[in-house]
């Protein structure tokens, strides 16, 4: 089971950590910058770094979090770095995750699902167009959007992490919101992941099926631990945007499972924090991964 | 304002159709089919159909809606059939709607934005990546989540169409909750998108920031149509799934505007109904949108 393997894998590493490449242009030391015009050329200088952030952390951190959003904003020649940082990553023996927050309805959702989990057919051809170990999805749409990704997940052992808590400031505007069953939307969708997992539940006791939970609310994060025992939490908002590692406590059980906690900018743009100034940008990554590693470490009990 | 544009051209054409390019390769005739066995041809196949559906419909459809996961599945090539799709609508005359259903956090919905709506800078260069009229966007993370493809809106003359109430069966297990306010989840959402679009009114009364409200749901687009007196409906659902002419009423004003219908494979593959036998795959599209537009029009009144 997939969620086993990534579980195994902080476990070995002691590192609780996911690094996001949401690898903007604009990130990168302007030494790989200088003289770039076009998107084709601003792909592969994106596909360059990451290459080398990945070399510098392979060893250390048990998984990337490839956002595409800011690959789709480089167009097609976006979508090529996207699909060789994913390719990479794998090669180097860690686990990939695309973080792109796909729904819609079956038939549609069944596309994405090949297109991120499973397989495409072309008359009697398959192949995999940017074959991830997990993927983020949406589920606005109800069960029948996540369908096909659960049908996928058994065929070839994959994961999803479903918004449930995210983030960002107005998450709450929607997610928090009070239904007359006495739960808030974020509950209610929490107990629809709680409910889809049941048949991936590895031997740590945590599904495939995740949530993502953002490190931002930690209030809410504790309520949805309590009513979501065997769902691995997916945290974002460490770092950069605010989360603290005494907030994510709560978000892991008593041996320390239970979540992996992502690091975007935080890790990407280390070289330029005075703290590790002077590095270059790749020793910088590790260096920040380390000390979040630590950091994680001194709140998580394993 | 786009909005104006789109309802303009309903007008001109008097067919408040928007026909959906989810083209599945295997709905492509055998002929276009046969010793293909790998992405890149696949994806060649696929933009040969598009041309050929978008040339025997440009004089008489306001818009095509590219559902993205349908080359998404067919990796990088597939993306590159998606953009050429657009580019080729666009070339003839069309309206051009991407429906992506993207949502993130602020900083990341940015990249979204900029993919499909804006435009991304290398440098001092700037470039569109896939540029499009309209675009679906799913508000789960609320405002912040938004707030950025607004913002490119403004800069571009562009729309969106935010979900709300979406045609499949399991729609009602988020949506159709009842939220202590009295309100069920998907006309609080409806309340969100009515008050996001109030800066974007063109002369017809109807935003550019527009509602996904499926042809499957009469009762509750009933509902919307009140309350959301400036929102222009995005409106999945007719023919393959289920949707009649008559349900879709509730969603039009009484000069007939308020909403454009999408139909995908009717019309794409309308060439395999018993009803247009013997027709092209192209001629028969063309067939089935004057049927559809016909069908549409003895129930709206303009």
């Amino acid at each position: 089971m997939i969620i086993d393997t990534l579980i195994d894998k902080i476990r070995e590493y002691k590192n609780p950590t996911v690094v996001g490449l949401d690898t903007n242009f604009d990130y990168l030391p302007d030494n790989m910058k200088d003289g770039i015009s076009n998107f084709k050329d601003a792909a592969d200088a994106v596909l360059a770094f990451n290459k080398k952030i990945i070399d510098a952390i392979y060893d250390i951190v048990p998984c990337v979090k490839v956002q595409i959003a800011y690959y789709e904003m480089y167009g097609v020649e976006g979508m090529r770095a996207f699909l060789e940082t994913l390719r990479y990553a794998s090669s180097k023996g860690m686990l990939v995750m695309t973080d792109a927050k796909r729904n819609d309805i079956g038939a549609t959702a069944e596309c994405y699902a090949k297109a991120f989990l499973g397989e495409t057919k072309v008359n009697e051809s398959v192949g995999s167009a940017f074959d991830s170990d997990f993927l983020t999805v949406n589920a606005y749409l109800g069960t029948d959007g996540i369908k096909p990704f659960l049908d996928w997940m058994k065929k070839r052992d994959k994961g999803i992490f479903v918004l449930v808590k995210t983030s960002n400031r107005s998450s709450g505007e929607l997610q928090d919101m009070l239904l007359q069953n006495g739960k808030t939307v974020y509950e209610y969708m929490g107990s629809l992941v709680e409910a889809w997992g049941q048949e991936y539940i590895g031997r740590y006791g945590y599904s495939s099926v995740g949530a993502v939970v953002g490190a931002t609310h930690p209030k809410q994060a504790e309520i949805l631990r309590r009513e979501m025992p065997h769902t691995f939490f997916l945290i974002p908002g460490y770092g950069a945007q605010g989360g603290k590692a005494e907030d994510l406590k709560v978000c892991f059980d008593k041996d320390g499972n239970g979540g992996i906690v992502n690091s975007s900018r935080g890790i990407l743009c280390a070289y330029k924090q005075e703290k590790y100034l002077g590095m270059d940008f790749d020793n910088a990554a590790r260096q920040a991964c380390i000390d979040m590693k630590n950091d994680l470490n001194s709140v998580i009990m394993r």
